[in-house]
């Protein structure tokens, strides 16, 4: 509800309509800019999300998908499965040119703030040509919302070597070589903690795993530190440690990230976030408007194009 | 040296003389069951194994691997490159009957003590028959080194249902279905960090991946925890953290590991590894010798063999 307290803010809620109006009785939302668009049902983890489309031609994702179509918003956020919001983007908005599928990128990890990974977890078994359309993207994120002028790209292997790694990464090296992409090579696990590359690319399969096991690594972390603390500091004192450590392991959870290669800005969010993860993922959805994400993103896969179309 | 001073416990130092020679006269070896194997060079990180083993036939891994081959040694350890050990194994001690390639697992993260995580790092691309064959040996060292009675097996997936993950993923489950392990299905990446398996199986791409982030990811936090805690704890208190939380995600490092699959006992160490890593490489080969690993690998490979065949 503060969020929609922002001067210039006007905020369309989407979902069943019952749901919705008896949720907003419960505050008092008198002089704010909140609209209720109505929908029908929602779509939930366990279906798969394109047949589940068709069966809920208007479902809360549906609509909310259609307002941005229709220019009636600028943005939405959406903190059910990703594979939905997905499927709904593609068919209701469309891929940007020169894409053969979207992405999730952004920065996953609060001690390396400056890290861009795509693909966080939509796409496995990808070819070159769309790791090298994801990490135009990533660049395009790294220089329009991190300020990073001139993105370092890496490809996550094995080993520095470019001979290291998988088949997918050893094709890709060859592929990221002959590209406009200030690529510097591979990098390995432990290069997310040194100044090594702005954008490490990777398939959804890697990326899904690492952004799952520091989330992980951040909770397990809790009761090491109470364990090692206990008599060292005062409980109030652990519990922010472990509190803001498990920030830092949980950004994905707590900012939610833009879609990477949508024509229109589409917001997911951890769908076990809470009201300040919603927030959060509000929060980045007005920056990635602001800044004119999807522009970046447009510009950059046109670059893409110019400098050597991608095979298919 | 401490170690060499261990009743029933006699070293061969293998390498170039002059070296060892050298080394041994820095300290008081007077009394300790310590012998020298002259070896002519050794193999580095930058040289491809086969290649290096045929231009260095009398390398300090060749010599040293011969010694066990000979029953001259119970088990040889190696701080050198991972991929000349396996190699020089291979060829001079043999793989167990039933197995394509061998693999490197264990513990890596001091977090999950009790999770075996296979492969670790050796080998990309795998085909579900040779994962099935890392998971089968993966159970023995969890039985008899971790002493757990019926280890759960799982893939590692970014969903737990069947038809999530990436093709290889997808088609192992079936055969790990089919299989005699207990196999509880896939897992995700904070699985680690939960008692849902405990045995975890990847292909050597992504446990590299894994094991090298969580190295970073325990050097990382001595920084993060000196702006948080600098004012909040005296300074020795708080190495005293660091370093405990380097231990714990510096498993590898420090204890080394027994490659899993071979007619004799290999111990690898991590080739940044210092005295402790060299003496905690030793440890683990002293304990794996006495539990008779190579043995427990055996019988579950012959296990493996009696239920169903591998397809090659």
């Amino acid at each position: 509800m503060a969020l929609a307290a922002e001067p210039q803010l006007s905020i369309t809620l989407v979902g069943d309509p019952d749901v919705v109006h008896a949720e907003l009785a419960r505050h008092d939302v008198r002089g704010l800019a909140i609209g209720v668009a109505p929908s029908e049902g929602k779509i939930t983890d366990d279906e798969h999300p394109v047949s589940a489309l068709r069966r809920k031609p208007r479902s809360s994702i549906v609509v909310a998908t259609q307002l941005v179509k229709h220019g009636d918003a600028d943005l939405v956020v959406s903190m059910g499965p990703t594979g939905a919001s997905m499927a709904t983007a593609v068919m209701g908005i469309g891929l940007l040119e020169g894409l053969e599928r979207p992405c999730i990128g952004g920065n996953f990890l609060g001690l390396s703030p400056n890290i861009t990974l795509v693909d966080l977890g939509s796409n496995v078994d990808c070819r070159p040509s769309l790791l090298l359309s994801f990490a135009a993207m990533g660049v395009a994120f790294s220089r329009r919302l991190l300020n990073i002028d001139n993105p370092r790209v890496a490809l996550l292997s094995v080993g520095e070597e470019a001979a290291k790694g998988n088949r997918q990464v050893q094709e890709s090296h060859a592929v990221f070589n002959d590209s406009y992409l200030n690529f510097v090579g591979n990098v390995e696990g432990m290069d997310f903690f040194n100044d090594k590359a702005d954008v490490i690319v990777c398939d959804g399969f890697i990326g899904n795993i690492l952004i799952k096991f520091t989330e992980g690594f951040g909770s397990a972390l809790r009761p090491y530190l109470e364990n090692h603390l206990a008599t060292l500091l005062p409980p109030d004192q652990l519990d922010r440690l472990a509190d803001a450590l498990w920030d830092t392991t949980n950004k994905a959870r707590t900012m939610g990230g833009p879609l990477f290669g949508l024509d229109g800005l589409v917001l997911v969010g951890h769908g076990s976030a809470g009201p300040e993860g919603v927030a959060g993922a509000i929060d980045t959805g007005i920056l990635s408007h602001r800044i004119d994400l999807v522009e970046a993103f447009r510009q950059e896969l046109s670059e893409l194009q110019r400098t050597g179309p991608l095979e298919r």
